[in-house]
């Protein structure tokens, strides 16, 4: 869709449908003295229903159960049905967004965009240290909505190349190939949820240099994180190529890569360890990306594997005292339910044993079951084993022995656990209910919000003015800025990957390159507080003379 | 399924998959000073999604929105997924129990059940007044399940005589039928979702005539309830032989019954009269029914409706200070999501219009717009554009035409309804998941809480042991009782519809009539404290001698 068109569908979408929640919907309390932190931390892609069917499945509480504190409304300005790019967008910045725009925001009444400062940027900008862990690559949608300004989320180049240089004191999680211009052979297109153009930088630059450069530890295992004390120490840690294994699946097929909870634990342990307190984002990313294929088994692994992250940060908070920790999902996923059309009759009578028993039995998601599939399929029997399905009728099975792709085998063995597990699904798409928000610790919202409140929350807790006129307008365009101030100014697009504003003014030349946080004078670096971001159209720079 | 059954089933249950939430998973706020009041209100059948949509379709905030504290754990004893009468008598005693009982719980280790007391006729006990509403039977499982003890949910006769005998201060709702001998001839087992066996009393007894006797003002229309001043008045209001109409359909096809708002209203107004505080339940009985029939139309109406109810409540309570409200649903059903197969790709780009556009053209329910079909169909045309189906293809129209019976009419209405409105649905019966707890006033819940928490939070903040040995052990089995202190006993069924425990010794003869209030002593009418309950099996009574 063109951005003409978005821009009409948000002005009809506010006029008609944005239903303002009342400015008393949620209420700060009084914060704690001392250093203080926030650690967000964001189930994506998950519905209330798959919260209760883990829960089932564990036997026992979950940590989120200790801190739910109410609900949250996630429609986009687009849309009644939130993407992440959107829901991460408001939840990093306060403002609704369309689908795919990662920290950009349509300019009112104008086809463009612009860049808008993010929680972390500015958590940044206040001297606390800042953190991002997911499990998908650190460059999708959630994890860059706090990090990167680019109009297309599945631009990974860009996004990646913006996190390089955020200043950023923690980084954990996949995406290692978007970070170097020669990717591993075994990098591709991985489980569907990954549309980027690229699997590799194509603009040359090789950022894990720039990486080591700049001070950072790069760590690529498990072992290395767990060993490594990260004290006082900025680390980056790329674990996938692409995104971090399932939990469910990760002690057999990846046992080198860490746990989200062990990333969590490791980030916490870095970044407490300075003084001036901290922001930390993290994603159990690949909940929506199991929701996505209707398959129960991972969307349980992920969750509990979330789960086990939110113990991690509260087992932290509930020490230190100075921390709040917000949990939630950003959209609901796939409508799953606990029930479907074989209990339209005997709900009443399924006691939990009769979900769980079939999920038990699996060992492995659909996407571990399946990476194991010899290209002759004689291993079939064995790998739908691992799934739980050791009892398929003679149809069902050959069902899936004949099917044509790989798609549609998977369609068909979590279909076969569905119907075992008695589960619905509605969509292999979001949904879009209000979904619970999960807090603790000091300053902590309550009741309905919107998605957009959380950083208003996380910001005033930390003393930050997120939507104060200098951080509203942090981004200005340099086009218009620099001409005004009797500059000659263009952008060269020379190197198509890799543009750069230029400013002229007599003897006084300014070069700003796209995604990097400094401009040359007179070919001199010149360090800036924050990454130049171009739109396509505008070029938006933070400078301050 | 048969009491032993159902108790190897429950053992099984409490053994392998109770998960005991942690004991300080709510906390009680100090209650205000002064008379205390609480007001549960139950929509029944309700998940989220259902929530929400309504809100779009509303087009503005909710009431409930503005009390969203947390959520609700829903199995029963039987299920991961609750019916209403296992969901009631959780809400109304605090004890899980199976499926279809009112009131009564499974007697550890024996196939027998007993009755335990509820937080209404505790209430009662310590001077509160009482009061029920609902859209349903006043007879239906959740208003039953605060007011009378029976083994099977569908025995209207037995409900409708305990609650006669309860002394109700306020019952406001439909159920007219179980209350006298002969029902008027338009009563049939209506929508579905009455599966009593008797459209009428068939033990012979005049309810009607016992109300009036016991000091009731007795309405049967809006006009009569709106009319009459109720403060210091016992009223009973009966404005439907069975249920209440849908809200969407009631000015059109019922203005003669009231809203749920209205009669909510209207029962405030009565207890608030009375110096002694009070407890009431109101039920939105009605978004169940819908959502049973996947009628998203019935299940906002019903929605809207209960949240003008809300509203009622609230605008109480911010005056008088010294009222708790709670809210929630009982369970989920029908597994709607916003969003389904045909938004799998672009749900991003569904603007809130996509969904609520094709509801909008609805003027009645699906119900509300078949009970105008005539018997040869011909005004066919008229009844699904009424339904807001004015856009049918041939073989869409062709397909109802012919459809074999009203069934299936309505079950092909409402696809066609989905289809057009995006809406996903994965069950005819109810769901399982975890759902939102609104609460309001002082005491209030807060957190993730059983449904069997929620009487022992009203409890507590009234002043009410509960769970107390005494009121615990409030109804005891007569037959051992009175056996022990020397009487001969006999449960009489000679009149099968109305059995009577029967205690002799020496010149005394004791008589208590099942489901009546007091029993005879040597023919002499006693009132007792509560109702007699016969299980079946066993004879409770409560008798302090």
């Amino acid at each position: 869709m063109n951005l003409l068109k978005k821009s009409a569908l948000i002005i009809l979408f506010i006029s008609v449908f944005l239903i303002a929640l009342p400015s008393n919907c949620f209420s700060l309390q009084a914060s704690a003295t001392g250093t203080k932190n926030v650690i967000l931390l964001i189930m994506d892609g998950t519905n209330s229903d798959v919260v209760t069917l883990s829960r089932w499945y564990k036997g026992s509480s979950l940590n989120l159960d200790s801190i739910v504190v109410g609900g949250v409304r996630t429609y986009s300005a687009q849309s009644a049905i939130t993407d992440s790019a959107a829901a991460g967008t408001a939840m990093a910045t306060g403002h609704k967004t369309l689908a795919d725009y990662i920290g950009m925001i349509p300019i009112s009444g104008r086809k463009d965009t612009r860049p808008v400062l993010t929680v972390l940027e500015a958590a940044h900008l206040h001297g606390y240290s800042t953190g991002l862990v997911s499990t998908s690559p650190i460059q999708h949608a959630t994890p860059a909505a706090f990090s990167s300004h680019v109009n297309d989320r599945n631009d990974f180049s860009d996004i990646g190349e913006q996190q390089v240089y955020q200043n950023l004191d923690v980084a954990l999680g996949g995406g290692k190939a978007w970070l170097h211009p020669k990717a591993e052979d075994n990098v591709k297109n991985d489980d569907g949820m990954l549309k980027t153009r690229e699997v590799s930088r194509t603009d040359g630059e090789n950022l894990l240099k720039e990486v080591k450069t700049n001070g950072y530890t790069l760590l690529k295992t498990r072992e290395e994180l767990l060993k490594k004390d990260v004290r006082n120490d900025k680390v980056w840690g790329l674990f996938a190529n692409e995104d971090i294994s399932y939990e469910f699946d990760r002690e057999t097929l990846h046992p080198d890569q860490p746990s989200l909870a062990e990333m969590t634990k490791k980030a916490i342990e870095s970044l407490s360890s300075s003084k001036n307190g901290f922001f930390l984002m993290v994603e159990g990313s690949k909940i929506d990306w199991a929701a996505h294929k209707n398959d129960p088994i991972g969307m349980i692994s992920e969750v509990l594997s979330f789960d086990d992250a939110v113990g991690e940060a509260l087992d932290f908070a509930k020490k230190d005292k100075n921390t709040m920790i917000i949990a939630v999902t950003d959209h609901g996923n796939s409508g799953l339910t606990i029930g479907n059309s074989s209990t339209n009759k005997d709900y009443f009578n399924q006691p939990a044993g009769n979900f769980i028993k079939p999920l038990k039995k699996a060992e492995l998601t659909v996407k571990g079951a399946t990476s194991q599939l010899k290209k002759d399929r004689s291993n079939l029997k064995k790998v739908l084993t691992t799934y739980g399905l050791d009892d398929l009728s003679k149809a069902e099975y050959c069902k899936i022995k004949e099917a044509d792709d790989l798609e549609t085998i998977e369609d068909s063995m979590v279909k076969m656990m569905a119907k075992r597990a008695h589960l619905g699904f509605t969509t292999h798409g979001h949904s879009g209910e209000d979904i619970f928000l999960y807090a603790y610790g000091p300053g902590k919202p309550t009741g309905l919000i919107e998605n957009t409140h959380i950083p208003l929350i996380i910001s005033e807790y930390l003393g930050i003015p997120l939507h104060s006129k200098r951080y509203d307008e942090w981004y200005i365009n340099a086009m218009t800025y620099f001409k005004k101030k009797g500059y000659k100014v263009k952008i060269d697009k020379q190197d198509k990957d890799n543009p750069i504003f230029t400013a002229i003014k007599g003897s006084e030349k300014l070069q700003f390159p796209e995604n990097k946080n400094y401009y040359l004078r007179n070919g001199n670096k010149v360090l800036l507080e924050s990454v130049n971001v171009y739109s396509g159209d505008g070029f938006y720079v933070h400078v301050d003379f």
